[in-house]
């Protein structure tokens, strides 16, 4: 048998751990690990036009599959085209491992174009880099990638494979070892349900308590204890809508968060972080919380949270929850010109059984959190949980792919689906089923609206020519045709409703342009 | 008179600086710095719809303007996204200053979803980066930064403002000092003079040596000496075409470059660094030197290549060249299907007096440097020097601000133009004369051929799917006309010289799809 190649030994590891999906923008100096993954076709590998889309990607089909893909990146400025929805996707809690590039080692005694700090880039945004130093090593330190991106619940892997060591020779395929997630304390379990019993307190939720089994667990907690049950509205992932648990969802602003938030006197996190306002502003407190609330960090996202709910649930006696959500379908807008808040109360009503909703409409989007609160069921998956925009059509790819058979609404604002528009075309030719709702105020509305908080007044012309996406519109129909996908523009309520209806009757991806 | 807050003093210093242009991708926290450009509408506010147009933009107009542009990004991811072409602006040579938006220090106590290592990654491609400690101190900050971009030849200096040192108090508009740029001591000088004296010598140059009155000073040196002038590929600016200096052009590829070099035995540089070949290859040679060939850095990128040049010609007593290119339009090609050679043959002999020309057709316009060498006086500039793909409409946008009175040409593979597309939104704004030429070949044709070179054999699936961009097209006339830019196809040699033709009766951008 021919030696392999480190390169291939990397694609074989990658196989034998299950990881079989590959989001890549290759180069030159992966021409080695290309021509490993095309000798395996067993690996999957998509293309994107812009590595953004990979790194979402990589995202969105973690939140939704909870299975690690790769990414293959080509060198330092390949990494930094990643780098916006890789933090993204370490704000979600998401695993990936990347592949980088990187030039022969001997290469790297000269200044060649290419030549970057591959090392460094990766090291300001992912949990564990590694350098490769020999093609006999690749193998070994592919599987200890993966195993490390599928540390705690999910981290950022980044590999970064000298040519050298991908083009010489490699040794077996390896497995990892996954380290085991961290657990609470029985004493402090025991403390939280001792607080979780006391009034004014709530459970805040995150990661596996968010969605599925634990997200019925941490309802019958919560009603057993008489708790509230909240979610961050920057959450990767939550199971919403008919049958579901009682959660409340934080609001965006600071000032309703902490209207939401006031009187609580405890808030135990199970899978979520203490919650943070988004911005400072002058004068304003950083936190929501009440000054006295007591935040428990029970369960850290990194933690075991299944665990956590287990212990909970045995220590109270909780079983499923009875308060569940009914179906609440709100009217019908009548007919007229569509305004952001009658889009989304025709959305919500449209919302199909099973559906993956991400949400990337910063400003357009922010009432349909409570407008479809009893919706047919569906996940909901923030674009822009860290709040680097361009997240949105990235993940709806990546989560599209997780969940096939599931169809997939992406609401996105305008501004926002500008920074990654070529997974349009990817969604294309993954033949996706996903419908992409562009909200076209034609503005970065969220920036006007902080200019007027800032009691700035009027804003002139260069805060306008910075704020409005005008002058020349922008037409989303022709960048939707330009990639490949079916593109409708759509100005009233009926015929926003009819244009969501003829997504359901075709295959493959769409986008609805919400004139605004 | 009300005290500037920090933000203001920051816009006033940058104005007292000369520092009147900023491309821009505000987010909230830069809200006060938006707010005091706002109120100084003498600055000048180019907004982008991805941080990777500002960026490479930034590096077009310090390219033909030599002046330093500010930029405006949100944070880390903000940076991350302005990543790539910051490396081709740094390996170009060129100086900007970037402001970092950041979370008020207080704010910095939590884990908010933006907040991310803004230093750290600055830190991976600035030459100079500082975070902003008190609002007092910005406008020195501010000074200090325009200063360290306008060192040496150019550099990155990145100023990292915290929100409340942009919305606190600041202290009076303040300039900076640059300090003066290295000159190579006498010693160097003769013992370079002897060098190019002597015979198999050439001068390799780049900076301001490859243009203007430098260009022509290099060209009377060489002739003086001997020596022949030589140009890298990957070059910031070169001027060329009829009645300039006969200067070669380095080839991609290692051995095509190698065949030029050799028989050299001495290479002087001056404004530019030693040759290396773009990639290592298995058993190539990283440099495409003669093993044997003596590279003296006389006067590096970073150095006074202005001092260099005079003191050259002293030394020489050189005076202006007389060996000069001649007009040298290729011929017509003959009607029917394009090929990029014969898109690149009508490029050549329409490319009008006084144009730029930014490159960036990987593979496509490979042809052109050699059939264009006599055409009319225009510049040159690379579109990706760095090797980061997306930065060639970039360069282009910039290019066009700084030279509003020049056609500019921006000849753009499919590939490369997908990954700044939004680019083409800012043209239109700024009613830019750009005409983007996109060689649609419909896949990445460089890694067709660096897989073929391994002697890989024919890709298979994975290896097509990775390196087509077809199933399906794109389709650059919508995509032009979704971001607002005239768009026209065309697939004969006739029809492209009619679309050219076309583009210099109107104003504003276009863009012509050669279909390959």
């Amino acid at each position: 048998m021919a030696a392999l190649t480190g390169a291939e030994s990397l694609v074989e590891t990658f196989l034998a751990e299950g990881v079989n999906l590959c989001f890549a923008n290759p180069g030159t100096s992966e021409m080695h690990f290309v021509a490993a993954l095309d000798s395996h076709p067993d690996m999957r590998c998509v293309l994107c036009l812009f590595e953004g889309g990979a790194s979402g990607a990589a995202d969105g089909y973690f939140r939704m599959s909870g299975k690690v893909a790769a990414t293959m990146f080509h060198l330092a400025p390949g990494f930094g085209n990643a780098f916006a929805n890789l933090h993204n996707a370490r704000k979600a809690g998401s695993g990936m491992v990347n592949v980088m590039g990187e030039h022969a080692r001997h290469h790297l005694a000269y200044d060649s174009p290419l030549k970057g700090d591959t090392a460094g880039i990766s090291g300001t945004i992912s949990h564990w880099t590694r350098t490769v130093t020999d093609a006999s090593s690749v193998a070994r330190d592919g599987a200890e990638a993966v195993a490390a991106a599928r540390g705690g619940n999910g981290r950022l892997a980044t590999l970064i494979l000298p040519a050298d060591t991908a083009w010489g020779e490699g040794a077996a395929a390896e497995t990892g070892t996954v380290s085991a997630k961290e657990c609470p304390s029985e004493e402090d379990i025991l403390a939280a349900v001792r607080a979780l019993k006391t009034p004014n307190t709530a459970m805040l939720i995150g990661g596996e308590a968010a969605y599925g089994e634990g997200l019925r667990r941490a309802g019958g907690i919560a009603e057993k204890a008489g708790a509230r049950l909240i979610a961050p509205l920057f959450v990767s992932r939550l199971e919403r809508g008919v049958g579901t648990p009682l959660v409340e969802q934080l609001p965006y602003a600071g000032d309703l968060a902490g209207d939401m938030l006031q009187g609580l006197e405890t808030i135990v996190c199970v899978g979520a972080k203490p919650p943070v306002n988004f911005f400072a502003y002058p004068g304003k407190p950083s936190l929501p919380t009440d000054p006295g609330c007591k935040v428990v960090e029970l369960c850290t996202p990194d933690m075991n949270a299944d665990y956590t709910l287990d212990a909970l649930a045995d220590a109270l006696e909780s079983t499923q929850p009875t308060l569940l959500r009914d179906l609440a379908i709100p009217d019908a807008p009548p007919d007229g010109p569509l305004s952001a808040e009658s889009a989304c109360t025709v959305i919500s009503r449209w919302i199909p059984e099973g559906a993956i909703v991400v949400n990337e409409a910063i400003t357009s989007g922010r009432t349909f959190s409570a407008q479809s609160v009893g919706a047919r069921r569906h996940d909901l998956l923030n674009g822009a949980i860290g709040g680097a925009i361009g997240g949105g059509l990235p993940v709806a790819l990546g989560a599209s792919i997780a969940c096939p058979d599931r169809p997939v609404l992406a609401l996105i604002g305008d501004g926002s689906a500008m920074y990654t528009l070529q997974v349009l075309w990817t969604m294309a030719r993954e033949r996706l089923n996903v419908t992409a709702v562009i909200f076209a105020n034609r503005t970065y509305n969220i920036l006007h609206q902080e200019l007027a908080a800032m009691g700035a007044g009027a804003p002139g012309r260069n805060a306008q020519r910075m704020f409005d996406l005008n002058d020349p519109s922008l037409d989303w129909v022709k960048l939707a045709e330009g990639h490949g996908v079916r593109g409708t523009r759509v100005e009233t309520v009926r015929s926003l409703e009819k244009a969501l209806d003829e997504t359901a009757k075709t295959s493959g991806p769409s986008l609805i342009e919400v004139v605004l």
